[in-house]
Order: structure tokens, then sequence, then C-alpha cells
């Protein structure tokens, strides 16, 4: 638990003016090494400070002895030398009064006992001069927008997301490093990126108090084994949810993953069934996998929906029956289109289709049948959400389709999903889509799961609709 | 249902040693264009006549004004003609004892009263003359190791998969072209793929004793919506799941779905909890959607497991947890490692690691760390199958790892499920992995379902074991 100055100043971390970098080395895949190419080789404009006594310049950019020898004023510290050094940086900190500390260094508590006290020595530094520091045992922190990157893994085997209004809350260094690495493929632009270890300072609930405030947060998404203060993560969650929607994974839920967690965080992994209960209680979004954390966060960018009711349009009968089969498992329900539709509907089918949900456009569909469609599917009030399934290996399937679907995801009447599944072709129009932030899903039930909670948390939100 | 004869001749479509197809066409994007390309720009070795009277040659191809006027012995004939024209073109088949067919057009029994007479027709030539037809209605057949390829949608588009030893079989055109799409995009081999549509002739039970047979294929896939022959389809399932796996997707399962499925093929779909019944009694392995059918696929060519035991390894904390979740979830068991493996895992680990299941072998992990470990696991008797995860962001995690599954996937004494998630680096790494038929996973939910199904069918193969 930190001050609320403490959480504030966590605004050193994501929007320094100046990073110092102690223990910065020129020897490729260290860990100080990464976050050096990534602070020299990324987006941050602000002034940068290596510091490692052994060096005079690390290709070519000047390296001080020590921090005080900066004789600047440097709003974050990225510390990535041994454990046992780390108490003497933060009194440094002090004296210079540097606010934020990112301490990716692992080796304190979930290493035994001489780790635990020096990580309660940290601690006391951190609370007696108001430092915001995350970690240590962590992964680092990203924000994509100014460029503060302390994750100590590559860039050219981890890709670092595009700016974005999702802010992500990790415990897990592991999980962390796929979500931005896939959040990133896909073109997720995400707004803070926190990987909290230990949590010896801020914990999950000051975290989540920040991005509560935090302007750029739109979404919040959180893997987490085990808080530190329970009731308080839920009561924050709660009160956070009802006006940014949280999608959490927990982990840990049995027996024995709540022991892996344990060794590889230190931490107790809390009962799942109270942690199920308290989501359930906050409306709280849950992702059973990780599937699930990337299924959902892709739709609640979306406008809310007014209702349940969905309509299914496709060029391909079968993916339309594998849809229906979706809808009708997760208590969705199909539209009944209204009569002016109905008629309209009509005009952009063969002689012999029928105006039924699912909408097939048969085989012969191109961009022109989908785009009329779509929007006569729009204009419908009986329809509060719409499934576009779009096979791309037809031939009559060619770009101009892609613009029908950015001009659906535009549109913002109503909230979307798109199915699409199919090899490189395919994966090469969707990943164009990615860019155009047009939610797309390779399955059937993938989408309709995302859709159905986005329902429910629309209804969550307003309930009057 | 056809007859033995016809079943047999389902080799005349599968392995033909010439092909005639009938309206052949230089117009792109046509039909009987995409086939004429895919015979003559694949990898076809045998004689292809293509026969329409309006073109003297096509591409510098010569054109036969009529089938009798070729003179030449046809193995196989692909029709893309309008209904009206068929039975009459089937005449000349069967005078010319032609005796595999395959009829990709539609507006036949799908299509009302009309349609439904000439598919009549269609069956009476068929039985008299002992033709194997598959159609009408359908996307077309394929064999990747000859080249037979009446698949109606262009390869730029629709990739072909590589010969291998998974056969598919659909009554969904559409879902038939993303399976195949998918398969050849994830480097999975297969060995027949057929789209039956309307199975005028030859139905899902004809089709699977073919493949009963067919010594090219040990697995088969079965997208289903209403079988014709229920009580048969259900029996046959049942004698060849116990030869050879077969993993079934049931789509049309709710009443709503089953109108769908009505309206696309003509087919009433089955009540699902008949089928669900029948799964269930001949251990056929049932996929929920697309996604189980893809990743149960890739791992049921592996040798059968000795028990449900498992073995975790990794060097991601949080991956590993989320793996023991879902591992819990779905009721396998935890190996408890045989002493003589504790101390030689104890020796891969750093000196603060224990050695637990899952193994954790953190961030400091590489290639030779890897190798070791899968290996001392590979040995352990008290393991039954090994679920390897791999984060390949970390800097240690070079190209060395990739031999290091193949390894292990080659190994053949234990199944095996790889699981990796990432971005750009990880995802070129996974598709470098599909060549070499290492089973990979991007969810941890989906390596544990897929090796719980394959556990669950190895049980029923070897019950004593």
């Amino acid at each position: 638990m930190a001050s609320k100055q403490q959480i504030k100043n966590l605004k050193f971390i994501f929007e320094p003016k100046s990073i110092a970098l102690v223990g910065a080395s020129p020897t490729p895949n260290k860990v100080s090494n990464v976050i050096f190419k990534s602070l020299t080789e990324g987006n941050f404009q602000g002034e940068f400070y290596p510091v490692n006594p052994k060096y005079q310049e690390i290709t070519g950019i000047k390296c001080y002895p020590s921090i005080s020898s900066i004789k600047k004023k440097i709003d974050c510290l990225m510390i990535a030398t041994p454990a046992q050094t780390v108490p003497m940086i933060l009194q440094e900190c002090a004296r210079l009064k540097i606010k934020g500390v990112v301490l990716v260094t692992a080796g304190f508590s979930e290493a035994g006992e001489e780790g635990t006290k020096l990580e309660r020595q940290i601690k006391e530094i951190c609370d007696e001069n108001e430092i915001a520091l995350i970690g240590p045992n962590c992964l680092g922190t990203l924000n994509p927008s100014t460029g503060a990157d302390s994750i100590f893994l590559p860039m050219h085997k981890l890709e670092r997301p595009k700016p974005g209004n999702i802010a992500f809350i990790t415990q897990s260094g592991a999980v962390g490093s796929t979500i931005i690495d896939v959040a990133a493929y896909h073109g997720i632009g995400i707004s803070k990126f926190i990987s909290y270890g230990n949590a010896t300072v801020l914990d999950e609930v000051d975290l989540l108090e920040y991005l509560e405030k935090d302007n750029k947060t739109k979404t919040i998404v959180v893997y987490i084994e085990g808080a530190r203060r329970g009731r308080e993560f839920f009561e924050a969650m709660k009160r956070i949810n009802k006006k940014k929607p949280i999608i959490a994974l927990k982990a840990g839920k049995f027996s024995r993953s709540a022991a892996a967690a344990k060794s590889h965080t230190g931490n107790i992994a809390g009962s799942y069934l109270a942690y199920n209960a308290a989501f359930r209680q906050a409306k709280v979004i849950e992702a059973e996998g990780l599937e699930d954390l990337f299924d959902f966060m892709k739709i609640f960018s979306q406008p809310l929906a007014k209702g349940k009711r969905v309509g299914i349009i496709t060029n391909g009968g079968g993916m339309g029956v594998l849809t229906a089969d979706a809808v009708d498992q997760m208590g969705l329900e199909f539209a009944e289109f209204s009569a002016e539709a109905k008629v309209k509907l009509k005009t952009i089918l063969p002689s012999f289709g029928n105006v039924a949900n699912p909408l097939d456009l048969i085989a012969e569909a191109d961009g022109e049948k989908y785009e009329k469609g779509i929007e006569i599917m729009m204009d419908d009030p009986a329809i509060d959400a719409l499934f576009i399934i779009t096979l791309f290996q037809t031939p009559p399937m060619d770009e101009r389709v892609l613009n029908v679907l950015i001009k659906a995801s535009d549109d913002h009447r109503k909230p979307i999903a798109c199915i699409m599944l199919g090899g490189a072709y395919t994966t090469n129009y969707q990943r164009y889509l990615d860019k155009y932030k047009v939610p797309s899903y390779n399955s059937p039930i993938a989408a309709v799961k995302a859709m159905k909670k986005f329902i429910e948390y629309s209804r969550f939100r307003e309930p009057k609709r």
C-alpha cells in the first residue's frame, strides 16, 4: 500500500522528462543492455542518462559514474543491478529527490530470508521519501506514447504495442510479456503496461487507483494470482468497473497451480471461489484464459449494445450455422428483422434465397452486397449487435470488402464482431483490419463469447436501455 | 447409399490417371476456370482434357468439343456446368465407362422441386452404372499427393495443404474451405479432402467406409450437420474409431442453427442430443468448435499416452501457473517426478530453484537447459505426457531451442504439446515448428484440452496400459 502522493508520482515513471539507467551495459542481451537499447532506439524523446562507473560511454552515449554525478533533474530511475546494491541506490534517489523508480531485479522476498530483509529496506526508503517504485522481480513498465520503456526483453523479440487506451497490470512478467507482444502483433493500442512483480511499494490497488484517474486509459486488463489486499482490491474494481471496464484473469485457481504461483512470486494465490464471487458481484469481466483476454479487449472499445438481439450476415452457410450454434448456446437472442429491413434485404439475395437470420449471401457475394446488407442491418432498430462473417476465399471477395468492414466498425451505432478464418491470404487481410481496429475473430465461438460479455457489460452500465 | 463398387470407384476421383473437365473456361474466377488452373498449375501429373465446344484451346491446352471426342480412357470427370445439363453429361459418362465424377454445381434439391427431380435422375444413372459421384452442391475434392483437385476456390486465396495422413469429410463447403486453408497454413498434411454437398450418390457412411480402408489416412475429421443414415453413420464411426481416431464437429445443434443448416444444404440437422450420446458411446472425439478441430488434429499423430500423469516445463512462471490451472480444471494428474529425475533436474535449476511440477527453468533458460530438462522428463517413467512452454521473448531463447522441440516431438516415447504465444518473432518460430509437425498451441487451455482428449482416446485404444 502506498500513499496518495506515491500513486501520483507514477507520472514520473510513465511521463518522465528524464530517465537514468543504473547499471547500463554494452553487453548484448544483458537486462541493462536491453533497456538501454529500448530507450535509445525506441521513441523516448526525453533526456537519458546511462549510469555505470565502468564505462565512459556506451555506443557513443555519455555514461555517468554515479547518479549524483548527473547533476540534472531525474524523473525516473531504472534499476537493473543486483539486489544487494539496491538500498544504497535508493538512498541516493532519496537525496536527489527522484520520485519514480522501476526495479526489475529479482532475488528479493521470492528468493529467501536475505532478500526479504532487503525488500523491507526498500519499502521503508520509498515510503519515507514518497518514491513511487514498481517491482522488484518484475518485467518492467511501458508507456508507448512517451516511449518510457523499462521492459527488459529485446524489441526484436517482443514487439511494443502502439499507443491506445487499454491498460494492463500483470503480476506475472511472463504472462505480461505475451500480452504486450500479442497486443502489438494484433494492432491493439495500449495506454500503460505495468508488470509489478513483488508489489513492494505499489500494489494492485494502488495501480488500479492510478489508472482510474488516467485519462488515456479506457479499459483495464488485470492478470492476478493473489492480491495483497483482497478487500480493497475488490472495492477498487467494483468502483472503477462502473466507469472503465475491467477484464480480469485470475490464475492459481486450484491447489496445485496456487502452489506454482507461490513458488514464482512468493505470493499466496487467493481462493478462486472468493475471486469468482467478487468478480461476479462487481460485474468485472472474467477471462477464463489468455485467449479470452485478447478476445474480450478487442470488443470493448465499441459503443455499448442496446440489447442482446443479434444479426448474422455470411457468405458461407456452414459458418453461419456454427455462429448460430454459439449464439444459441450462449443465450443471446436472434433478432427478428423488421419488415422494412426484410424487404430491403430480399433485393440483395439470389432469387432462391430467403431472408433469414443468419442472412446467407452465399458464395457469390461481393463487397457491394456486404455493404448494402450491413447498412440495412445497421439501420434496423430490431438488431442490437452484428456478426459479420466473411470467407475471403471466394473469388468475388476482393480488397473492397475490407473498406466495407472498416466502415461498419467506424459506424458506431452498434457493436460488431467480424469472423474470418483461413491461411496466409485471409490472415493478411485480418492484420490489415487490425490496423483499423476492426474487431475480428478466427472462430464463431470466440466472437460470440466476446460479444456476450460486452452485451452483459452494456446492460450493467446502462440498465435502462 | 452407394454400392461397394461405387465406394471402390472413389479411387478414380482421388488417384486418376486422367481427368476431363466439362465446361472448362478461360474466364477468370469462373468455377470452371479455377479448377482448370488448379489442375494445370498444381501438381497433377496425369492426362488432362478440358471440354468445351466454344474453345479450340485454353491458354495453349487443347480443348475438346465433347467428352466422347477425347477418345482416351478417362478416370475422373469434373463437372461445373449448369444443373439441367448434368443428366445428359452423366449418360455420356455411362457410355464411356467413366467411373469417377465430381459435380460441384449447385441448384439441385437445395433449390426446389425442379432440382430435386434432376438430382433423382443423377442418382439413377450413377447407381445403374456404378459411377462414384461426389456432390452436387459441394466445394469439391482434393488429394494433395496426386494433385487431383476439384476445389473451386483459387489457389492464391485458399492454400492447398501438403500430403499427410489426416482425411476431412465436410457437409459444408464454407467450413471445408476454412479447414483446408488453415491446415495448409499450419503445415498440417492431409490425405483426402471431400466436400460432399448433397450426398446424392455417396454419403457420409460411404465416405467413412472408403477412408477406413485408405492406407494413407490415419485420422479422420468430420464436419456434419445431419447424416442421411443416422444409425449406419454411428455404427461406422464406432467401428472405425477403434482403428483410426475420428474427430467430429456437429453443427446445427439447436433449433435456430438447425433451421439455418436446413436452408443451406436442404438437410434436416439431426438432434444434437442423439449425436452427442452416440459420439460418447463410440468414443469419437467431439470438437465443440473449429478451434477444437485444429487443436485436436495436431496432437493425434503422436504415440498413445500410457496414462494421464503430466509434466510441465517452462521458462515463465505465470505461464506455468496458467497451464497448471488448466490441468487441474480438466482432471489430468500432475506427475510426481521419480527420485532419480528429481536429482537430475536439480542440476539444471538456479541455486534457489525447487524441483517442482511445473518445473520453472526461469527466464535465464536456454536451449541446453530445455534439452536436458526434456530428456530427463522423457526418461522418467512417472510422466506420461509433457507440456513444454517456451517464451521465445527472453534473450537466451535462440534458434537452438527449435531443434530441441523438434527432437522432443520426434522422440516418440510420450506425447507432447508445446505452448508458445507472442507476436511476429514467436509466430515465425511457430510456423517453422509446424513444418516439422511439432504440435504447438497459443494457449495453455487449448493445449491441455487437446492433450486430455488424446489421453482419453489413448485409454480407449489401449485400456490395459
